[in-house]
C-alpha cells in the first residue's frame, strides 16, 4: 500500500471526512451549523431546538420542540449508583474527570444496545449532564446531597438552578442559552474527530463521548476560559491589566483566550458573548472584571493584533451568573456534546473505519539478543 | 485555508505522522516493534521485557528487567474506592464498558499530574488490568470478592492465578505471555490513532487509555477473537465447520477472523498463536475445537484465499486455558495499553493538535424563521 505523505502535521489543512453539520472560518470568520449562522441562532432561538437540528438535520416546529423539551425533562435524574460513583470521586479531582467516569459508568448501567438507540442515548447524556456536574460539585465541595430534579423548562436553566440552589433570572437563563449554543458544534476539532474514530469502529455512543471529553480535556482545547478567568482575576484595574499583560508577552508566557488555529481575523461567538457579559456586568453593578476584559482584548489587538476567541469574555459572563471556575469546562462538555452526538450519527451512517498510516522513523531491522548479553 | 481532497475514506494509506514504535506489513506480512520482529520477541523474550521496549526503545538488561518487574508488582492491587466502583458495575454490563469506566475512574484518585509521571501512570494500568477485569468478573458472576495480590512473577500469571484462583501451569503462563506480546503493538490502528488525537491536546494518560478502549470495543477492531469463539463452538466437527461456513458465505454473512485492512497475504502473528493453540489442545486431550478451528483456516483459504489474523487461533487457545470468551477482548486491552501509552509518550515528545478539516456536504446558507411559521 502506497502511503501519501501530507505537508502538515496534526493533519492540519487535510480533509478526514465529510459533514452535512458544520462549516468554520468559510468566508475567514463565519461558523455555520446546518446552513445557520451561528449568530442567528444565538438571537433567534434556543439551545434546545439547536440540539434538535443538530441531531435531525431541521429546526423543530412548536409542537417538536414542545415534545423534545419534555423527553428531555424526564432524562435529568440521575441513577442512584450513578450518584455513588460521584461520591467516590474526591473534590480534589479533575472536573473534566469527574464528567468522563460520570458519562463512562452511565454507559454500564443505561448501554446503547443498538444504533435505534442512539438518539435516545444522546438525549439522556445531554439531560443529566447538569446533575452529574452539579451533583458531584456540590457533594464533595460543600457535603450536600442536591435533588437533581427542577421545574425549569430549558438545560441551562436547570443547570443554573442546580447549581445555585435557586430560581434564576430570566436574563441569566438566556445567557446560559446562548452560551450552550456557541460552543454547541465546531466541525472536525480534536474532541470531535476523537468521537468519529471511536464511532468509526462501530463503538457504542458513551465510548465515543467517554473518549471526547477526555480529549476536550486537554489544555490546547478545552479550558481556555478557566485559564482566561484565572489571568483576569489576576489584574487589579484595566491599567494593570495592560503592563502584566506587556510583561507576559514580554517572558514569552502563553496568554489563553486569543487567537484561534481555523479563524483568521474574528471568532464569530466573541461579539455574541461579549455583549452579554457586558449586561451582566451592569446587572451586578461592579462591571471592573467586565472593563479589565475589555482592557486586555485593545491590548492583544494594539500589541499582537490577536482577538478574542469564544472562550475570552466567556470566562466574565459565567463569573457575572456565580459559575466557579473549575465548571467552565464541563459546561463546555453540555453544550458540545450535542455536537459530538451528531457527529456519531453521521459517521455511523456512512462509516468506514478510520485507520491511518504512519511514516516509520524508528530502528532499522535487528535481532532480540539473549538478555544475558544486553 | 486550501483543504486537500483525499483519495480514501477512513484516511486509509494516509499518513497521520510519524512513529519509532512500529511497522505493519512492510513486506506485505511483517510487524516489528522498534525494530525487532514480532516473531523473535514471541519466541525469545517477556511481555514485560516488550513493554520495557515500547515505553523506552530498547529491550532491558537483567537489571533492569528485574527492577521493572519489581515495580510492576507493587502496583497490582486496587484502591478500595475502585473496589466499591466495580461493585456497582452490573454483571450484564459489556466488560469493555467496565475496562474503561475503571481506567477512567482511576484517573480521579490517582491522576497524572504532569507528564514527568507519565511512565508511572502507564506501569500503574499495565499492573492494575488484570485485577480490574477479574475483580469485576468475580464479584458480579460469582458473588466474590478476590484478593488482587498474587506471587506471580509476571502479568500474564498473575492474570490467570487471579481468574482461575490457582497457580497456573507454566505452559498457561508462556502462552498467556506469548499473547500479550502479539496483541502489544499496531501502528496506527483506530485505538491507538483515538489515543494519539486525545494526547495531541495534552490530556492527561487516563483520558487517552479510557478513549482507546471505548474505540477498542467497536466491532469493527476488538472482538473479533470472541466472535471466532462464538463460530467455532457452534460447529460439531471439522466436517461441520465446513459446511456451515459454505452456508454462512452464500448467506454473506461476516466471518470474523479471516483477513486484514493491511496485510496482504497472512497475519505473522497467527502461526505464532496457532502452535501454542495445538500444544494446549494436545495438553487438554480433547482437541475437538482445535481441529475445528484448523478447519475453518483450511476452509477460507480454499474458498476465498482468505488466512487467518492474530485473533482466530486465540479463541482457542484462551478457551483451552479456562478464560471466558467475554474476557478475551478485555485480555486485548491489557496488552496493548503498552503500545497505547508509548504513542501517548511518543506524540507528546514532538506534538502538534491533530485538528483535521472536513469537506462540507450541507445545506447553503439559510436564515432562522420564527418557530411558530416553520
Amino acid at each position: 500500500m502506497l502511503d501519501k505523505k501530507l505537508s502538515g502535521a496534526g493533519l492540519r489543512g487535510q480533509s478526514a471526512g465529510e459533514t452535512s453539520l458544520c462549516t468554520v472560518g468559510k468566508s475567514g470568520s463565519g461558523l455555520t451549523y446546518c446552513g445557520y449562522d451561528v449568530s442567528d441562532l444565538a438571537d433567534n432561538t434556543s439551545f434546545e431546538e439547536v440540539a434538535y437540528l443538530l441531531f435531525n438535520g431541521e429546526l423543530p416546529t412548536v409542537d417538536q420542540l414542545e415534545t423534545y423539551k419534555a423527553e428531555l425533562s424526564t432524562l435529568r435524574d440521575l441513577p442512584q449508583l450513578l450518584k455513588e460513583v460521584l461520591q467516590r470521586i474526591p473534590r480534589d479531582a479533575h472536573p473534566m474527570d469527574v464528567m468522563r467516569t460520570a458519562c463512562s459508568f452511565l454507559g454500564n448501567l443505561e448501554p446503547e444496545n443498538d444504533f435505534s438507540e442512539q438518539n435516545h442515548a444522546a438525549n439522556r447524556l445531554l439531560a443529566a449532564f447538569p446533575a452529574i456536574m452539579c451533583y458531584w460539585y456540590k457533594y464533595s465541595h460543600e457535603g450536600v446531597e442536591i435533588d437533581c430534579v427542577t421545574d425549569e423548562a430549558s438545560i441551562g436553566g436547570h443547570f443554573l438552578h442546580l447549581l445555585n440552589g435557586k430560581t434564576p433570572s430570566e436574563q441569566h437563563r438566556r445567557v446560559m442559552d446562548v452560551s450552550l449554543i456557541l460552543y454547541a458544534e465546531h466541525e472536525f476539532n480534536a474532541s470531535t474527530f476523537t468521537a468519529r474514530v471511536c464511532a468509526s469502529t462501530l463503538s457504542d455512543m458513551f465510548s465515543c463521548i467517554t473518549g471526547a471529553i477526555g480529549t476536550l480535556r486537554g489544555p490546547l482545547h478545552g479550558g481556555a476560559n478557566e485559564a482566561a478567568m484565572d489571568m483576569i482575576q489576576s489584574f487589579s484595574s484595566p491599567k494593570d491589566a495592560k503592563v502584566q499583560m506587556a510583561g507576559m508577552l514580554e517572558r514569552k508566557e502563553k496568554i489563553m483566550g486569543f487567537g484561534h488555529a481555523i479563524y483568521r481575523t474574528s471568532d464569530p461567538r466573541n461579539v455574541i458573548i461579549k455583549a452579554w457579559s457586558e449586561k451582566l456586568a451592569q446587572e451586578n453593578g461592579d462591571t471592573s472584571l467586565y472593563d479589565i476584559s475589555v482592557a486586555c482584548e485593545e491590548f492583544m489587538w494594539d500589541s499582537k493584533k490577536l482577538f478574542c476567541n469564544a472562550d475570552f469574555f466567556h470566562a466574565s459572563a459565567y463569573h457575572f451568573m456565580g459559575i466557579p471556575t473549575k465548571l467552565f469546562t464541563p459546561i463546555f462538555v453540555c453544550s458540545r456534546l450535542t455536537g459530538w452526538a451528531a457527529h456519531v450519527m453521521e459517521q455511523r451512517s456512512n462509516n468506514r473505519i478510520i485507520r491511518p498510516s504512519a511514516d516509520y522513523t524508528g530502528s532499522e531491522p535487528r535481532k532480540v539478543t539473549p538478555i544475558e548479553t544486553r
